[in-house]
């Protein structure tokens, strides 16, 4: 019998060698930056095939640990990541997109940034920008 | 015989609350920003106690994966992170701390960022600027 396709196939000899999935059991980190203001977006995962799929279509993919498969950034919002670089780091197990957020906000609570809660004194303040009204963008 | 001391206590009920350590087996990631440049430095993890020292410290301390103990960064090398902010994502399970980067370089390679490789046409560049020799910083 043949052996199955390896999923080493989907990434060049040069990215499969650099990049550690094994570390995180198939993952690693990937990190949104918006390209022109520097703003960290959010953060999740991807596996092999979702970084080739976001080579292949110059738009972030991620893979979705809750839901367990690939996640086109934007698919069902519209707010797509154009991505304009990506870079890997030392170890090999964490990427950082620099990114074009379409829609202004990467958030699905209609915040630019994931990262809108600010940890002042042991307490969270809501510092984040409401770029959308989710419930008109995710209609229930 | 009296409980042991639960890790909660290391937090304040809002943080604990917010925060959610359970998705990655006691484990957040925390993506380290330069708080002037936006220039991303690095990715690494933190757990309840790690958090709680970085508060207590106003000094980036995160959780060592490899060698499974509480990581002071800079310890040795002396290229501490002073801590400027410390912010929290809509799952709550990823923080994002903006830092004042002592010694200008965040890498153990000596590069300022850990994001110094550039994927480009499948390859990889470097780009990273080199701050210290790490021989010098690190001696055998």
């Amino acid at each position: 019998m043949p052996e199955p396709e390896s999923q080493a196939k989907l990434l060049s000899g040069e990215l499969e060698n650099a990049l550690d999935f094994a570390k995180g059991k198939g993952l690693i980190t990937a990190i949104a930056q918006d390209a022109d203001s520097g703003e960290v977006l959010m953060v999740a995962n991807m596996n092999q095939e979702s970084l080739a799929k976001t080579l292949e279509l110059g738009e972030a993919v991620y893979w979705s640990r809750s839901r367990q498969k690939l996640w086109h950034k934007g698919e069902e919002s519209g707010h797509l990541q154009k991505v304009r670089g990506i870079y890997l780091d030392c170890d090999g197990d964490a990427l950082l997109l620099k990114v074009e957020q379409i829609g202004g906000a990467a958030c699905h609570t209609g915040k630019r940034s994931c990262f809108f809660r600010k940890i002042e004194q042991n307490r969270l303040i809501d510092l984040g920008e409401q770029v959308f009204d989710p419930k008109e963008v995710y209609p229930q």
